[in-house]
């Protein structure tokens, strides 16, 4: 537990509305899909730098692990509290400081929520690429801390290339003020990267300079059945050369996750027809001029005319592109009678089939009865892996996970392609990183944080 | 100097033809466009990661600085040695190890040159999109060790944004094989943004897993006349929005170094008239539909009809689009009678015109008569100003530098876009990184090379 002096300490240096304790703490939920509340001594509200450095100098001095916390929607456990933890929360973080048209940058603070900056860019004309799902809790403090994907990194890449400053606050409460602006600059080592994707272990990001970029005027859409996994590779690289730089999202999906998501119960409605052994979901996001429609369709006419599509549904509205974005993000649909085991991967493309078709039978074998769906980012060489087992997930999860991580091991593939290793992934790292990686991992938090109290334990132990 | 304990340590662990001495190593030229040698007491040449960890385990034991050569084109004296100093060269690690056409990876050792890289991925209808002047003798190794910019990092990033993994030792002879081939990979912290842009300081990159394109089938070049400044910041927004993801330079050009390259005794001729107060170089990369070049040319007529463009010049074949960036490229006439002072700044870009207008007339009072011709990467906010006194440049330099560099610190510019600090610039770095960023790039150093053997004094002095 937090000590008296510690407690007193941290009341005369902050103003009371900073904290939250008791009742109120224990009331709050301890992630947006969860029914437990926040475990925790004491949960603090920072309103500035200043007195998140004031928070952090004080529990460095006394020891004292801080879990920062941005929107809990984190996939990982790296949230998860214990009730001798001081809770770091960068709710009151809430500032759009500015956003400029001409050097196309938004200065924020951590606590901003993903849509509150979507919403504030697209006011410009502008555009700031990241979405995901939970964009509307999900705070940009967050997506940095955990390097979020989201549907666009084959364009615009992954929330690290969408940042080009940052300011955090290192375990002694060190202000690091890394706020730079510029899309080039290299004037000695670049710190920001120390901070974006290290899940909050070597400091407290309490301000970023985010690149924004020119809203795209028009999207073209297509649902587009394949005929084989070679032929999506094919399809993927066509699409991208001819295209030119404006492919946005290559999302594949294996029959089982497509059939799931256009049959009744689901909503959707299958814009090509089920039997094909691939389906692609293409977009390309364009300028706005009449000539992009026509490159879309013609790049796909190559493709059918090549024997890459079997059959292609090329959306005529901006109703009929949301509806096929709709099948898409019917992740839901796993989640309907019961709770799946959902994992992140990423592997070389060309060894997708075969690790497939090693995991398939496995799974099947193991949890006989079991429902295996898979999907996604084909174009960053991310997949997700949906298991329905018949048994609560909680206890196929162990069984699972072997399966599922010990195959990345040989390909070189990854544990986590975006959701970040937390507590859930920590004992698989090895699989995606070498002693030497891990060890330097532990050498530069010693260097940061040589008290191990911001966020311990989570992606290795000491 | 080396003593006799060490080098015999040297020689017993690695083969003969890994040392160069004596005469051999003095008439070794000290860089691209030096008459003087290289003063070192010992060069090594390790042809394998196994031979670059044994001489940095040995030199670590000996606290034995070692400087890395690469090919030796950096503009910052980052590569200078003396007399006592250990030269690590990579020029024997020059393999080629893989090109992926599916994955879109090249696997390389550090000491390919960019140009053997280019040509490597393009032999598989890929690109390499890094491009620089030096691109024959510039080492990718040394490209990722100053993370090079370049022409188009408005479309494909500066060389961090081009690497997926790197493979490097520290500088006790530990190996961190961080060679991740995926897109995607949130495993934990990404360590190879350590050794990206650090000059070297960290760690020796001996091999990289870097990130390949589609090759675009067709480019679309424009010299344009834009009448000020506003209107360029405009014109940059409108095509980049217009061309939605194809746009793939924007470079800008000041009267004063528009017609140096257009007028004799330069070679080059101008596409659109002197007389008017900026143009620009416009490059749009694009799949090789035919409507590519359509609408490319209507982005600039709306352009015209807006009054961003005064007059423009598309190019209608490749040989005049290369014509147009032959003016772009022949820097060569700054250099005409006699060596003049560089910089390579970035600003933000609405604070580029005030900061020309402190600049320019502050040099001109301080250097009368010299010329200033000023160019550059606008996409990115990066300006090349080139001075040439009326006095031998060494001499201007220092009054040069502290006028060009202290009107940055306000406006949160950089003294180093894209060449890194080296030796040249260490006495700057402030203008750009504020003391606490500084502090943690020491502290850095100290906890991956506490020895201070890795190109010592580079960047900060310990």
């Amino acid at each position: 537990m937090i000590s008296e002096t510690l407690r007193a300490e941290l009341r005369a240096a902050l103003p009371p509305e900073t904290f939250v304790e008791g009742d109120a703490l224990a009331g709050r939920a301890a992630g947006w899909s969860r029914r437990d509340g926040i475990q925790a001594a004491l949960l603090a509200r920072p309103a500035s730098t200043d007195e998140v450095a004031a928070v952090l100098r004080i529990c460095h001095a006394h020891r004292q692990p801080v879990i920062t916390h941005g929107g809990l929607t984190g996939l990982v456990h790296g949230a998860d509290t214990t009730p001798s933890d001081l809770v770091l929360s960068t709710e009151r973080l809430r500032a759009i400081e500015s956003i400029d048209p001409a050097q196309r940058v938004a200065v924020v603070q951590s606590g901003v929520t993903l849509q509150a900056v979507q919403e504030a860019a697209d006011a410009q004309g502008l555009a700031f690429p990241l979405d995901l799902g939970s964009r509307g809790s999900a705070t940009i403090g967050g997506n940095a801390s955990t390097n979020a994907g989201g549907n666009r990194v084959v364009r615009y890449g992954m929330t690290r290339d969408m940042i080009l400053g940052v300011e955090a606050v290192l375990a002694d409460g060190t202000v690091i003020p890394a706020m730079n602006r510029l899309i080039k600059n290299n004037a000695g080592y670049d710190l920001k990267h120390l901070f974006i994707g290290s899940e909050g272990t070597l400091g407290v990001i309490t301000r970023l300079v985010l690149r924004l970029r020119e809203k795209p005027a028009r999207q073209d859409v297509a649902m587009v059945a394949v005929p084989g996994f070679d032929e999506i590779v094919a399809l993927l690289k066509h699409m991208d050369r001819a295209l030119g730089g404006s492919l946005s999202a290559f999302e594949a999906m294996w029959p089982e996750f497509y059939e799931l998501v256009t049959t009744p119960p689901a909503k959707g409605r299958p814009p090509v027809p089920h039997g094909h052994p691939l389906y692609a979901l293409i977009e390309c996001s364009g300028g706005g001029s009449p000539a992009d429609a026509e490159r879309f369709s013609s790049a796909l006419e190559q493709a059918m005319e090549q024997g890459l599509v079997a059959d292609a549904a090329i959306a005529q509205s901006q109703a009929e592109a949301a509806a096929i974005w709709a099948l898409r993000d019917d992740v839901g649909q796993t989640m309907r009678d019961s709770p799946p085991v959902t994992f992140d991967v990423s592997l070389p493309i060309d060894r997708m089939p075969g690790y497939l078709d090693e995991v398939r039978p496995a799974l099947a074998k193991r949890f006989p009865g079991s429902l295996l769906w898979v999907f996604g980012h084909l174009g960053d060489g991310n997949l997700h892996l949906v298991l329905k087992p018949a048994m609560p997930a909680s206890q196929a999860r162990p069984d699972a996970e072997a399966i599922v991580y010990s195959a990345l091991r040989a390909l070189g593939g990854s544990v986590s392609a975006e959701h970040g290793i937390g507590f859930e992934k920590k004992a698989w790292l090895d699989v995606s990183r070498s002693p030497a990686e891990i060890e330097l991992m532990r050498s530069l938090k010693a260097c940061l944080d040589p008290q191990g109290i911001l966020n311990p334990g989570r992606i290795f132990s000491l």
